[in-house]
């Protein structure tokens, strides 16, 4: 199973890459569309059919703003969906986290931190993870080396 | 042409009552119904699909939380909509506005207030007056009847 | 029928351009103003007393800080009046958008995002698109331009 | 001196409760409204006009959601205009807070607490006294009397 | 593989009991206990290390004010885990909130709206059920039976 | 009389500078000072103490962050205190205001905007008038310089 | 050395008891007075000009709306001031927390959370603990009950 | 007694050097380590044991987002913890403020400004100097420079 990437403008591209790295680093198959609920949503719909044809385990949904994108699409899968809140000019990103956070009963997103690109793969990671052993294992790895690097830096730190 | 007022959720009826009564004071033909983004998606597009044909000049959308049925409304619509966001359990209703009115670029709601069901059905009649004198003449005398009220107020006001 | 659009002060003029050109685009007539709700508030009223005579239908007030001017002229025109709450150097636009947003019963401003000149504008275009085919083939046409970019930036899509 | 209470909404009646006794307490002339600056802007400016030949020193006015009566008040008269934000159904008073404090330059509104009658009532006699002894002595008696009444809560105590 | 649902305090015990009624309700095998990340971090890992023999799939954490549990957990398994920020008597629920959603890069949580008991049910059900076909049949049915109540209600609608 | 400018900090001294120069342009005699009402209570209480002996009308107090400076200054004298909340580094200065402005019963500061140097400045003016006919001058001067500048503006305008 | 409690009103007494009884129940000597930073500075100057004579170790200052109290007596003291910020009518207690803990360089304010009584009590026990050993024994023992409650409450849970 | 500095990330280095600058300067002997409650929990721990055999007397916290370090080092030992909140890339610190104050019932964490470096320094020292006379007699020094800085700050003080 991969990860489907979707984010509502192209200006936010810059999380979508951090996805995508991290996704790549892990080992998951995955891809990066921009698709918007509010200016294509005939082709959100589409893309969400084929969920299953195409084996998609989770989709990330990326926007700002009022940010629709990861709730609409919510309700079109059975699959988890994981949504990133972006800030964008005003407000410091509390727009989009309770446009994407505070859905009604019914309708879970997955939430991850304002502009979490990082989180969001992981979390993907932790999902496939479940039944991926190869995942797993990479989950378990970047767990240790981040417990690593802290021992690493206080080596060499001086402040 | 008449008004469509749509709710998230039968929890909104109070807010779209409000809504209705004040239509149906400014003699504006109007329907309500409970159309969710999120659990009935294909009968909002069924629903936007008619819009023309059924003769809808505004559509009022009332949704509390992340309130995304106002912005996906007026995303598949070329008709003003108008959208009332609802305070809920928690943030005050404040997660409901941002997500109504911090719309992207290309796709507006026309915000109301918090809960301002009375507000969203004169600005309705606002627009629709624009091409309809007997509207234009219930919204003038709304206006009236509102000041001559504070006149009335204050010859009996006792503090 | 025109748009007036009018701001509260000069340092308004960016967000003034951007309503302006997205207004252009639609083919609406349109004219821009300087009026303040605080300095020249007899100039406001006479403004607003001139809106039937010089055909003005939609009115569209950008102002910040405790932005007044969108919701004064809503309590002075039968015409519907759009709010844009301008981000100004503190509080990150909060304090405009609920000046702008949250305004008494009685008198709505159709507000849309903070700094939000384009929807403001297509806001206005849906209104007066209403009853004139010129302007609803125009948005009409931004609707698919909008939806066909999506495609077409999927296409070359590099992350 | 005197000083005119105003308010935008009858609903407002429990906090120009508050302001009027502590006005009478100060021993200070007031008169007590309701006005609003967008369902009776014309009678507000009437109102403004005539605050010389009536010897008005101080407006304080009342007013709550997207609060514009403090400050287009403001706009209208030279004396001193104490805002009083009132606290609404929702968002627990900061919409009102933001729309009476955040002033743009050159038209300040001295603003109090949300909900805060007494202190309007106070800052109004405080800035009267300045040119009256009665009021100084009364306002000087209050703050003594705040003192005492802390000593005298101290003396029974009981934790 | 099961539920765990823990919570951080037994005050928390509504908003568990409709996370544990939403899980029966999917078929989904679960677990209830109180603990906490402040006063019982030694149980807490031992429970988190018994994650994998007790074939616990994921983990739903129910918690409160500057709430840590859902962020602990989360550092400490590799199994995905579920935030619920639970509202209390202070801030509406926003310190819950950002306090669970706002995690540092590395240690994803999934996090749900405020007091959102049964989408976290549902969201730990869309995740099992990538792997399960029974809680798939579950979750598809609750989204049609979500659609059909939609219809059902707006068959009887007297507004 | 005359008006006391005080700020927290020298960093402040910006908006102590838009202070000045406004008091100055209305012809007002001024001081400005540094005082801290957490790091030079005493020297405070003294400036306090002298209030009435050095003619002070009003106090203008600049501070930041938790910004105590205006509400123990107003608990020390009997005139107008005008407290001008600033912007820090964090928080867009949503905590110096509500610091100023949500002063406990009996104890008012004439809240004016974040960074309102010039406001606070007017509203002294405003103040001082009531007994000044030359500020009074100054004053109606402001207002219609203000208001002639937005016609000239308007004569210009190129958007 | 012993903990003395001060509130800025009465209206906090509640507040104060459980300070109290947290502080009787870790066996520390303490005192409970209503001091206000606006009302009774002189006598909060008198009490801490006290403080080493009576073998103060630690102050803690309950106050609500612009809570000045901690902040001004943490800046005439030498010994470690708590602070309690109290949720008042407006605000939901954000008001009070700012107030509290964003004081500037110099002066620092141990915050507790919102109405955070007993935590305010074991703070000041954790700080006298230090040098006391009963105290760190009645500390140690409340970790270790709070942990045993929690393996209590599970043997009965029922959800 | 020393005072340990633990930071979440390495990107907290700068807020950390401000705090051991200040340590310094009251010579108060401390150490410096980055220790992550999320991605080095067991190294928390083993710190946590060594306090007492180490003679820390006080633990300074600094972390950004959901800061839950505070908070989880304070559950792990009977001395005072003293928490930083950082202020990130969203929400201008309010994430961390509210991760870190808002403490449930039983573990305070003694919380200080956002970015509050010097001022978590100097509550540690007020803390220490209870049972420390240098460190009492650095503390008073450091109030009284404070005060004479304003003094001397005022005698050259062009505005």
């Amino acid at each position: 199973m991969k990860v489907a990437v979707i984010m509502g403008s192209i200006s936010d591209r810059e999380i979508a890459k951090k996805v995508k790295n991290k996704l790549d680093e892990l080992e998951i198959e995955n891809s990066v569309n921009v698709i918007s609920a509010h200016r294509s949503l005939d082709l959100l719909m589409d893309f969400c059919k084929k969920v299953e044809e195409e084996e998609i385990g989770v989709i990330i949904a990326i926007a700002g703003m009022s940010a629709h994108l990861a709730g609409v699409t919510a309700a079109l899968v059975d699959i988890p969906v994981i949504g990133i809140p972006v800030k964008s000019k005003a407000l410091e990103g509390l727009d989009a986290l309770l446009s994407t956070v505070q859905m009604p009963k019914g309708v879970p997103v997955a939430t991850v931190a304002i502009d979490g690109g990082e989180n969001a793969a992981i979390l993907a990671g932790k999902i496939l993870a479940l039944n991926n052993k190869k995942i797993m294992n990479n989950i378990k790895q970047l767990r240790e080396k981040s417990r690593a690097d802290i021992i690493e830096i206080n080596k060499d730190l001086e402040i």
